[in-house]
């Protein structure tokens, strides 16, 4: 089967053998969605070695656990636990030490014809849902899980740094809950894409003027500035939520975080069940974040385009 | 009146005159204690220029509102909010955007004879509590305080990093709630005064085998290893307090407080009534970490005797 990998330090498209795991379910692939994790692997930053990809919508071919879903429409929970761990025995395997993770760590990914994963990670995916819908359904996800980790009420002020892909989509999940979101960003054509969601956007050159006047910020820019903006940006007692892994050492007035009683919440993953009910059900639009979609054998010209300034999302067909 | 004052980058016992505020109360000061808080203004670290000491327990000389308070032995809240921004208006004066704070922001500091503060700053010290025991108010309200911000059982496994003053105190107040406290430090002596109080602890060499197995963990060292060694110890999903406030920039890992999802919580001041019931009903120890005794007199001969290693608290009698 073909594969996009990532391998001696090389992007390629590769023929490998279909993956077999007896305990696992085999996934035929329909759409992976590249994301800028798949990006910064590709730059070596990450480690990972092997078929990138994390973000799909696919059919099952074959699980000899769950064959019910044989045949089924399913997207995949991305994180694989031991099973036996402490967290694994709470049901959180997304923090078992030893958890692979699918296309990031020690497990094959998506951007492929097939994957493995275990069948307690797959779900089936709703007929109202369409398969570009779905295969947003690992980032929304992420940024609609802000709101299982802190609570927010209609009048909460909340900003969110960042209008890439998954700063538009917290702010979308966010401005579901609160009437008060305003968007930060750089880009004046992405902003105006967010702003068709009810959501208040404003560049970042003039966002010194809303300096100390939200209850919540959203770090989704994933620059070192991006920190120091959300300081300047939230009340005291405010919470900082921090989505984005800016990889190495930060440099960052933390003594303010004391002084202003500030609390920060790491929030990396979030549960897909809630994400896809809301897809279900028409509350957030995802599909006009699409700029592109390219055959698995272009991978490489795809993560090309992936990395242009003003595209959003690239999907490939498998 | 003699008061220990920072001006013009030096230390200096000036005789000036008696501080005169019509609309606040006037405070004899009994004794104060010195923090490391006055070491770095000392240093000229934090742009204070005046009396230093927020540290104190006194007699109420004169307060033309609160008559009643007039001969009390009183404590006093050491922040002195503007009285009309949304924060004083909710009771917050302590994130006053315009507070004065004794000592450490537009305000004479307790290193004095007299001193003063709004009456309703001032908490009557019962009778059951030595002027020892009262001087620690501060200090002891903040590190209690963090049990105000976070939840904490019996079986909450908590970790203190720093086995100062202010380490110590946490730790102590912790204990009060979690069978659970371990106290991590460089120095043995420091350690074996915080073992006597149901702390477990332990030297900070050893510390790495207690990788990844705590809930809590508390940062009051000051240093910026001692961050790195917090998200060491703390479980995925677990929380790091944050005490102290080391000035200027930090260099952090941030990106594993996404991953692991680490919550951080900036915590500076606390409650000052909880804490004088703590004292009042013996729940508490803190006179064991007094080290000496200075008349105000010789205010720098105590500012220098507190900057030496292995000095816990220091106190200065007016």
């Amino acid at each position: 089967m073909k594969a996009l990998r990532f391998e001696n330090g090389k992007l390629n498209v590769a023929e490998i053998q279909r993956p077999f795991v007896e305990s696992e379910a085999l996934v035929r692939v329909v759409k992976s969605g590249i994301c800028n994790t798949d990006l910064e692997i590709a730059r070596g930053y990450a480690g990972f070695s092997g078929t990138l990809g994390h973000e799909f919508v696919g059919v099952v071919e074959n699980s000899f656990d769950a064959p019910e879903l044989v045949g089924k429409r399913v997207v995949g929970e991305i994180n694989a636990g031991c099973g036996v761990c402490e967290k694994c025995l709470f049901g959180d395997s997304r923090h078992c030490p030893n958890r692979t993770v699918l296309g990031i760590i020690n497990r094959d990914g998506a951007h492929a014809e097939f994957l493995t994963l275990p069948s307690r990670n797959l779900l089936i995916v709703p007929a109202e849902v369409s398969d570009d819908e779905a295969v947003f359904i690992e980032p929304l996800a992420a940024a609609f899980g802000i709101t299982e980790q802190i609570f927010v009420e209609p009048q909460t002020r909340i900003a969110v740094i960042g209008d890439g892909k998954l700063g538009i989509l917290c702010a979308r999940s966010l401005a579901l809950k609160s009437e008060n979101v305003t968007l930060i960003g750089k880009h004046a054509e992405k902003l105006s894409l967010a702003g068709k969601s009810n959501i208040q956007t404003s560049l970042l050159e003039s966002a010194s003027k809303l300096s100390k006047s939200f209850d919540i910020v959203v770090e989704a820019s994933g620059s070192e500035s991006g920190f120091a903006t959300a300081l300047n940006l939230l009340k005291p007692r405010g919470k900082l939520v921090l989505k984005s892994t800016f990889q190495g050492k930060t440099n960052l007035e933390m003594w303010r975080v004391v002084v202003e009683e500030i609390t920060i919440v790491g929030s990396r993953c979030g549960m897909f069940a809630p994400a896809l009910e809301l897809l279900k059900d028409k509350k957030i639009d995802v599909t006009d974040m699409i700029s592109e979609e390219f055959s698995l054998s272009n991978g490489i010209e795809a993560m090309k385009a992936a990395e242009q300034n003003g595209v959003m999302k690239v999907l490939l067909k498998a």
